[in-house]
């Protein structure tokens, strides 16, 4: 029998960890679970919209810890500025990183849209960041360091969850529903591929790419279809991987009904009043997961790592 | 049990057919087939990217049966000028068409892609199209009539298999995929709720959406991640429908490894050698399926209508 995870640096060795998705909820649990496994000279990149809370995220997170690198992505991988910036700091930090291991968590997409921004922030000044690191990508280098993406601050909220008062019917904007898959399907193809790339095969090293999924990638919901659609989506596209990676660890993790704005609003905007119900009934009778319950799940499936490779594991499954 | 389907018109009364992909293998071999089913007084909507093919076999189909009216429209769904003009086209139509019944099939994304183009040409004269008589839709209007699509012309071709002698690790072009699933998914899902809602609900009257699916959007395949999560995404959203709209009849229909161009693209540069030969083994076999003999089954199970509404129904299960 497995140990029970304790919490002293160093049980894993080495690693580098990519967290998507990291400021908030699921992510933001994941990243506090991870980081005091992470061994010295390990990286942990945390990547979310929003600098401030990745920062905030970090500096918890580094005092926590020993000999472990923090870095900071502030990037709207809902657009494609923000995911060529996100794919190039990959590029830059993941083939220096540790050899022992890779561990990539694509969790973008599984928290409920940042409130409304106000005026463009500058990023805080002292704020880890891989920007500042990186070579000049152009235009944005020569701009005010803005705040979550340059460029992109005239654009539609990136949404998680789509706009679940709308039907099926009501889908009919092709914008809305290209956006849509930018931002949950394309982000994550691109940003798997490339974290593997510039990782590299490396003898002894392993790999591991977890993508949160969902029940609804396997189960239709009412006024849910870009949500479910994209989440049916990503599971396929990583089921493939595994197939053609034997030697890539890949898992399809669904976290369960978490306790977060998702839930606020899956009960409060969903447009069929017996779905709201639901998810109603969900919060009334307590049965809401707490994130990091969830995402102690998902590191003790990781430490155990026995699951099928590509294999869809809900957290009620284990 | 069911009577052999005839070729006699008016087999299923006055009836609004769309059909995406329409101007080869599967699309067309469903075209003929349908043709003589539909009773006078029907329209039949065909769309594809390439007008000439389509004029032809809309001249076909008229000459084969009576009382129908055909009509095509050129449009790269692929770009999203394209795919506007199509809607655009449908709600112009539709709520004039015939008022018993609607089949709607989303085809396009199962061909392979059509050979380069020449020059762009001029659409044929007398060819039939919606275009000529829909309200302007701006500049378009103003400029030559090119085939297919105004303003795409530079535009990258539509894939529906994708690229698949790349590897999910090659797939790191946000166009790339962002294409893919706009081509492929956003499409269908904007195609099919504009033309039920340009339809309606009208008392007595039957609406049945068909997405032609694979046995990819439920089984992975080596360098297929693209095809596979975009088919998979598919079968989701039309099961989304299905439980929003129980009167409207929804299948997902795969049809089996239809010997087409799409086939030979599978059998000579998917990057996996395995792959290849799997693909090469099914034609030496004949395994492959005509086209036609798919198509019949899909009409079979339309005039049977006893599938399960959002079901996946393969070719092989029936």
């Amino acid at each position: 029998m497995e140990p029970e995870p304790g919490p002293g640096p160093g049980r894993w060795g080495p690693a580098a960890c990519v967290l998507t998705g990291a400021s908030r909820g699921f992510g933001r649990s994941l990243a506090r679970l991870l980081a005091p496994r992470l061994g010295e000279g390990s990286l942990l990149v945390l990547l979310a919209r929003s600098a401030a809370p990745l920062a905030e995220l970090a500096a918890e997170v580094r005092a926590g810890g020993s000999g472990l690198r923090v870095e900071c992505l502030a990037a709207d991988l809902g657009c494609e500025q923000g995911l060529r910036r996100a794919a190039a700091a990959l590029r830059e930090v993941l083939p220096a990183a540790p050899p022992g291991r890779l561990l990539l968590v694509n969790n973008a997409g599984n928290n409920a849209p940042p409130p409304p921004p106000g005026p463009p922030a500058l990023r805080p000044a002292g704020a880890a960041g891989l920007g500042p690191r990186r070579p000049s990508l152009g235009p944005a280098a020569a701009e005010p360091r803005l705040d979550p993406c340059f460029g992109c601050q005239e654009r539609t909220e990136p949404s998680s969850l789509g706009d679940v008062s709308k039907s099926f019917l009501d889908l009919t904007d092709p914008d809305e529903i290209n956006s849509y898959f930018a931002f949950n399907v394309t982000s994550a193809l691109c940003l798997t591929s490339t974290a593997l790339q510039a990782f590299g095969k490396r003898p002894g090293s392993s790999r591991t790419v977890v993508n949160i999924s969902s029940l609804c990638a396997v189960k239709p919901f009412k006024n849910w279809a870009l949500y479910c659609s994209g989440k049916a989506s990503r599971d396929m596209m990583f089921q493939v991987l595994a197939l053609e990676e034997p030697d890539v660890r890949v898992l399809n993790y669904a976290p369960g009904p978490l306790d977060t704005d998702m839930q606020l609003l899956a009960r409060t905007k969903t447009g069929d009043p017996a779905m709201r119900q639901y998810f109603q009934s969900l919060q009334e009778s307590g049965q809401l997961i707490d994130c990091t319950a969830s995402a102690q799940k998902l590191v003790t499936l990781l430490e155990e790592d026995t699951f099928c490779s590509g294999a869809h594991v809900d957290f009620y499954d284990i």
